[in-house]
């Protein structure tokens, strides 16, 4: 069992930013990895429809054999993830309790540093804000920071782009985080794992509209040291050393390699399409 | 036959910007309407998976009785017409041949206006533009108009937005307009349903960019009047006065009904949710 790979899947490639950390947190753990790229995006769906794509995702990876599936996308983590741990034999971790986590500890940290309260903001797609998974999530850790969350639905689209620096992402980025900024929010939680390829451009145009410092808080690396913890406690690290990533992708895999690099901060072996049955 | 319904379908609501010149040219038809919202957009997937997602749809509308079927997308017109045609029993009509002729007679007739040679410009998806169906569509129609094609990926999640005026688009928009207008285009196609709500912005974009005039064509009108040629020569124009418009979707409906009149520039009833059995 501890030889099987980890299964991490998301609506696309954004979840490559996730691999990016599992990989420099786990570096002996082989790595099976689903973009659902004939689907992307999940953020603007609905619910129902989310879990029902997430429920597709994780039985594929399941029937190729996984010790644990990790949810590296914001939106199925805060929709279908109690779907898929009732349903699955592995252990499921998402992206967005160790999220919250990493925002609470950001904001206790900053609140001594700067001698007053901050709030957490966090910015995400229309389904994970809509779900209101995050301030659950923060509220089940501490009861004394308030969290203020936001949409950003142009920011998935120009990460796609390419467009993560300039005119148009600062402008983009500054009508979001102002109304945030406004409301105390000193801690600003990436609630979707395309943002990260924004970072710089979001720390600035945040750091211009506050006198106090605001923390960036990026689940990805949160997520990993989270999988650590559990694989261990479980008794479930990798014997060996395989480093194995593969790449499954439900689109016709065309320049995804180029996209994954960039997400993923490395090159890997070509993505290998694969199908799902599912009834829309 | 001739007073069943029209068929349209579309990857999402865009479409429903043909279904509005439509219902101003045949005001006495019935339509049903298709947005596949639960795998919308399609402009960036694989050809292979736009064929396989319009035949699902094509079908869906073909077992509820139609007379005929508009293509109201301009990436399954460009990629998946001929395959649609070949299979269907019912008269197919797209979206590019139509918005084609339209560019080529407003060419001609801006040439003689200004004594030189003008080009033909497209702004569409990533599946339009690489298919090179404007191009072969124009070429077959005028050999003596270049056609300069560009992809403009971030329109659609602008509109998507409800940013269609201000900073951002104009920024947005001018970063893909102004290569074109640098190479003599001064007839420029919206090669997405989409657009014509950003249409404004284009042309105020268009228009500084360039001392000549710029003409903005998009195709729903020109599809409609094709559309109204079809039936009547086919003798398939409704006898009646039914003018019922049925919208369907296939996510769930939620606020679909608020955006849908936005495209549509008028109320219709709530939309339906239908399923598409794929395999994916």
């Amino acid at each position: 069992m501890r030889d099987l790979p980890i299964g991490v899947f998301d609506s696309g490639l954004g979840g490559l930013t996730v691999v990016r950390e599992i990989r420099r947190a786990l570096p002996n753990e082989a790595i099976v990895y689903l973009g659902d790229t004939a689907r992307v995006p999940y953020g603007t769906r609905s619910s129902a429809t989310v879990v029902r794509y997430a429920r597709g995702c994780a039985r594929l990876l399941i029937e190729r054999g996984i010790k644990a599936l990790v949810v590296a996308c914001n939106t199925v983590s805060a929709v279908a993830l109690d779907v898929l741990r009732a349903e699955l034999d592995v252990p499921v971790l998402g992206v967005v309790v160790p999220g919250a986590e990493a925002a609470v500890t950001a904001a206790l940290s900053l609140e001594q540093q700067l001698g007053h309260a901050v709030s957490i903001g966090v910015l995400g797609t229309a389904s994970t804000i809509g779900s209101g998974a995050y301030p659950r999530a923060v509220a089940a850790l501490s009861t004394r920071h308030e969290v203020h969350a936001a949409t950003a639905p142009l920011l998935v689209p120009l990460v796609e782009e390419g467009w993560v620096t300039g005119e148009v992402p600062r402008l983009a980025v500054e009508r979001y985080v102002a109304p945030l900024v406004s409301q105390s929010v000193r801690v600003l939680v990436l609630g979707c794992t395309h943002y990260p390829l924004l970072r710089e451009t979001i720390a600035l145009v945040s750091s211009q509209l506050s006198r106090d410092p605001i923390v960036v808080v990026d689940s990805a690396e949160a997520t990993a040291r989270a999988l650590a913890e559990l694989l261990a406690a479980r008794d479930l690290l990798a014997s060996g050393k395989s480093a194995r990533l593969e790449l499954l992708v439900t689109d016709v895999p065309g320049t995804f390699g180029d996209a994954a690099a960039r997400f993923l901060g490395e090159r890997a072996d070509a993505p290998v399409q694969v199908d799902i049955p599912v009834t829309l």
